[in-house]
């Protein structure tokens, strides 16, 4: 299991704070954004006097409401084709150990959400990185790069959209790519959709809206980032294959039921104005142009423009980002705050890419973020100041 | 990954209800004790504006509350040794995951809860079953029959204490005799003490408290049974193994964090006061008295006195007590009420053992209890007289 790219350098920000130094957090996607106040409410004001288990799959009412939600996100699913999990990751652990054998392989455009990386060894399946690259900001590999990583061990293809860590979006035509290829070779399509609400540059193509592959794509979901409800840990799989839901049940029964309380929550989320998204999505885009216009004026820093999510993947003038983020925490501060970020080379599979890339996640606000950011513009400076001479010129290359 | 033995016949049971039957669920440990109030207006009382993910060890605050409720049950731990999961089912699965390989067997004695199975093939590893015997109550099985069992791929006993499903409470003696057994063959003690608190005849030995173990020994626990908080998910992994706790972290990063509210009403059950058990323990001890007393005088029916947790396996005069079970919802009602038992046969990993027996989960009121027990004494005097003669006589061998 290697350690999540998010939280490794954890130790080296607790030991800044100690100091008495403010640390921006941009390494983890907790948004500042306040949980609606009507959803915590609905979880207030619950009235049953045992907390019993809930249904395996979730709450009937609860998975009546999603039927709407997805309604309204233009995908027709009945509730039997939906199971709530403990968060996106038990939707992610079950999808994978439904569907796949020990010794399997999927495919993942790289950089990816790491965290696949820990169901991948829970599931004991193999995952095969195909590479998406800063350049094109990140967008779908080709075809041919897909085919060459497709062996008769590969059994899915995982699609995180918009994506997490690189905020790109995937057009309706890279999405019907990914359905030519799942259908060419009888893969499953996993689709993690958590950030499905947060997209700036056109409109969202889920992997459910796909014609013709129902038997294929498994969307796993998450309420998470969307009502910024990340502690309550509720997600849901759906899928329209009969037989994946079958085996899903059988590990959701394994473990019971998924956490009563935050179903409430969820349940509640549903009956939220149409307009709630709006305002969250705006702020979020707010972050977005601050961030992205910000980091591509410091010299040496390149950073495309994300279509969604609230992450953007930046290239840095360092040698290596893993040492430059520890040292942003133990030996740099300016004006006694300093800036958390996630080193990149944890989110790719292929050993030695993303070594001068990092994630940031914009998940403060503008006022926090632009503080964030002058701590990294003083920090590149600082940095390559220190650093011996004969590294820093490697980094230009 | 084989059905739920506990929820398989769930179907029949809402198909009797659809009919206007009342249907007692001794099927399954959900209790109906109350939640103690204080707990529930602990998580009323929540007073932070964003559901934020938890530290992936649980709240720091709730883990150090954690030592002094084990410090009571004279487990001596400090907060780093504990890990807060997703209820007991995902400490058995960490364990699992963390401790086994691929391929690896694991010795349980049976019958075992079930959903061990479950973990077992989310794990893929090999479940060696070695049998306890109604007739002893379910004692441990001799030393001989885990040593026949062990081969050079065992790494782990589980013990369940006091158990699920017989109800029987192990001594310190047969502790000490596994004690004895893991460190002869270095193997890890995995000890689920969902149930600690009810104990009716004589003391619970916790695998914690044996001597010279600490590298072997990992607690997977539970609040749920404990407080009647079932839909909270909240357990705990707790060992004094420093590679086994930093293995466990990393699945516990990779799936983020436990859920938020059931953490506050974790931390806020351990100041309960201590005569709290002592209500809830009488409660379950009067009416495994009655049901105890109730099934062995029922002709033909046979039932160990259970020293702990709330479940007792009786033997039936029936062939096959799935077949009987299922009857039970589809065919038959008195009074217009019928009961639901779980088929013993779904805890027995060994074919074929079990078929005459069922799992009798002790969470209803003794009313309702009495109640269910006119049901099924009736339902065998009928049973016996609708099947036909010839798979009735082979009951009786």
């Amino acid at each position: 299991m290697p350690p999540s790219p998010i939280r490794k350098l954890v130790p080296y920000a607790e030991a800044a704070k100690k100091k008495g130094i403010k640390v921006y957090h941009l390494n983890i996607g907790q948004p500042d954004i306040e949980t609606p106040k009507q959803i915590l409410d609905a979880v207030r004001n619950f009235d049953f006097t045992v907390l019993e288990y809930s249904h395996s799959a979730g709450n009937e009412s609860y998975r009546r409401k999603l039927v709407k939600y997805y309604k309204k996100a233009g995908i027709d699913v009945d509730h039997h084709q939906i199971i709530v999990t403990t968060g996106g990751s038990e939707a992610i652990l079950f999808g994978f150990m439904s569907c796949l054998d020990a010794g399997d392989e999927v495919i993942i455009p790289e950089p990816f959400y790491a965290n696949y990386n820990g169901f991948a060894v829970a599931a004991d399946v193999k995952v095969k990185p195909i590479t998406s690259y800063i350049e094109s900001g990140f967008a779908l590999p080709p075809i041919s790069a897909f085919e060459k990583a497709i062996t008769a061990k590969t059994k899915a293809i995982v699609i995180c959209n918009p994506n997490n860590p690189t905020g790109y979006l995937y057009s309706r035509e890279e999405m019907e790519t990914l359905k030519e290829i799942v259908l060419k070779h009888n893969l499953y399509l996993f689709a993690d959709e958590a950030y499905r609400e947060f997209c700036y540059e056109g409109t969202h193509t889920s992997a459910m809206h796909l014609k013709g592959v129902d038997e294929n794509v498994v969307l796993m979901d998450t309420i998470s980032k969307r009502y910024s409800a990340c502690g309550g840990r509720i997600g849901a799989l759906v899928t329209r294959n009969k037989a994946v839901l079958d085996t899903v049940m059988k590990f959701a029964q394994a473990r019971l039921s998924p956490p009563s309380f935050a179903q409430i929550l969820g349940e509640a989320a549903v009956d939220l104005p149409d307009n709630y998204f709006d305002t969250t999505k705006a702020e979020y885009k707010k972050r977005r142009d601050l961030l992205v216009s910000r980091l591509n004026a410091i010299p040496g820093v390149f950073c495309p423009n994300p279509g969604g999510a609230f992450y953007a993947i930046a290239q840095l003038p360092v040698d290596d980002s893993d040492k430059f983020c520890q040292w942003l925490l133990e030996s740099f501060s300016y004006q006694n705050q300093t800036i958390m970020l996630a080193p990149a080379s944890g989110f790719y599979g292929t050993k030695d890419l993303g070594r001068n890339q990092v994630r940031l996640a914009y998940v403060l606000n503008t006022e926090a973020l632009s503080k964030a950011i002058d701590c990294l513009e003083k920090a590149l400076e600082a940095y390559n100041n220190t650093v011996p001479a004969a590294v820093y010129a490697q980094t230009t290359n």
